[in-house]
């Protein structure tokens, strides 16, 4: 699974053999849904191209269901960039709601969200959430109960902000998995080990941070990438590309959801590694991700667009991994 | 620089070099906003295209992250364009409001575009903003605190029949851009030198348009583009086409935007030139759209529109300045 490679206290994983192994063939017998359902919890007022990247790239990669819930205003927006992904615009925001009415409000958003919860295989919370007091509020709710049902869930952007904030929300729950950009990364090292990032030592600080958290995987994003759920420090630096366009993170959120999925299915089918799960799907994302950004560089230069890299996120994972 | 060839007064820049110049090498060791942040302020009840065409070609130029700061009536349209813009829907028109909630309301839009202001590299004000009077006002609060933060300014379309209404928005202020089209810059020159346009003797005008105004940079548009900055007048008129649908300025404005961004990057890393960076940026802006109009004239002919141009600046960039 891993190469005997050891770079400073870190391992560089096999990443593409790890990508093979847990995605599944493809055969007719099965049926819809199989392949994965994924929800992203994000989008907002002001953002909405976020959690539409993360859901569509989902799909993109051979999820079967992608769902997004939103605030009403990015309900139609998001919508209107494809009528792949379904649409729930049932999140609020402060500006929107009476304070006499939050918590009504409040509970009305756990029972909409609530119907749909045991139907997914992972969450994704976070791209273009925003910053909105009360809809952190909810969405901290809806961390809560996700644990509860024991799904799985990648936190990224907004969401790290509010994790951050509140470690308690993941605190323990092994099926977390954060996945920090240098900036998102400061502040949780801030947080948690209240003190600044080690760059001598990043696989050693990673694993205190994950410690420190308790139990969750961390995939902190970065020229290379580290992978560590407290246990072992993974590494994935390879293809890439220099372009940092803004959305590359929401593919990647909705990249990781996928193979996670994955990897707990191949788990659940006592196709078990020594690794943890969790790790596995973290480091097929990265390296899926880090595929199609090559290719899209390859081919758009400079111009390069968080939408031209979806565009490659197929064709990168029939190269990495061609369907029999 | 410039080359030695003179054309009456001004000097024929030697535009591809100085693009080449100031575009920053692709390297993998960079994060997000390196490359640069650029924030639009336009968009109203009737215009959506311009500031998207302004926010989407400082994208496809290169930088990372491009936010657009619209109408509620035009967010969700401009957002709906595409997912890669971040669009704040945070201005009002007169039409929306009451007259007794102006001051409140001019306030709040304050507040939300203040807690943006400080993480753009510049601005481009005025694709798209219309000539709403309350709007306007609220534009002129804008301007005047992007001042007090030292932040580069393109002024263009609306912003400049603001500007030409209020010199002293602009007076005096170095990283102003004026990008005034052919009737655009006769109003300029009535409002400052209360004369007509002299065509005999169009460098020493504009000359005397910058040094009225008091040290900004006018990059006046046409067949022949001129750049002054008050000291010297450079002009491009390398590659173009012959089609004039609207929406051009728009990319020059966001083309500009990228370039002044690098431009001072340059500056700022002791790569300095004789030359002024604010110079550098719109003749290297300038020089791309020319090429990009070309490229697109080449395939499309005279059913090439704004859009056609958009998807060739990343080839013709790549033409200009190959990356390595």
């Amino acid at each position: 699974m891993q190469s005997a490679v050891s770079s400073g206290s870190s391992l560089k994983a096999d990443s593409v053999s790890v990508l093979r192994s847990i995605t599944p063939n493809l055969v007719y017998t099965k049926h819809k849904g199989q392949a994965g359902k994924i929800a992203v919890v994000g989008g907002c007022r002001e953002y909405t191209g976020a959690p539409y990247f993360a859901a569509i790239s989902a799909l993109k990669i051979g999820a079967d269901l992608s769902h997004v819930f939103c605030t009403k205003d990015a309900g139609s927006v998001i919508k209107s960039y494809s009528p792949e992904l379904i649409v729930h615009p049932v999140l609020e925001e402060s500006y929107c709601i009476r304070d006499e009415d939050r918590s009504s409000v409040s509970a009305k958003v756990m029972a909409e969200v609530d119907k749909w919860m045991d139907r997914f295989d992972c969450l994704v919370v976070g791209p273009g959430l925003g910053r909105d007091p009360f809809l952190l509020e909810c969405v901290s709710n809806i961390i809560r109960h996700a644990r509860k049902c024991n799904l799985p869930m990648v936190i990224d952007g907004d969401g790290l902000f509010l994790v951050t904030h509140c470690l308690d929300l993941v605190r323990g729950y092994p099926l977390a998995v954060l996945t920090p950009n240098l900036n998102e990364y400061k502040r949780l090292v801030q947080a948690v080990l209240t003190s600044e990032v080690d760059e001598e030592d990043e696989a050693e600080q990673l694993k205190a941070l994950v410690k420190g958290i308790g139990g969750v995987t961390v995939l902190r994003k970065g020229e290379t990438d580290l992978i560590c759920d407290g246990k072992t420090v993974n590494s994935v630096s390879t293809y890439g590309s220099p372009r940092r366009c803004g959305g590359q993170g929401d593919i990647l959120s909705g990249s990781v959801a996928v193979f996670l999925c994955w990897a707990r299915q191949c788990a659940d089918l006592g196709e078990l590694y020594p690794t943890n799960p969790t790790v596995l799907g973290c480091i097929a994302g990265s390296t899926l991700l880090r595929k199609a950004a090559a290719l899209a560089f390859e081919n758009k230069g400079r111009s390069t667009l968080t939408g031209d890299i979806i565009e490659y996120l197929g064709r990168s994972l029939e190269e990495l991994c061609p369907h029999c």
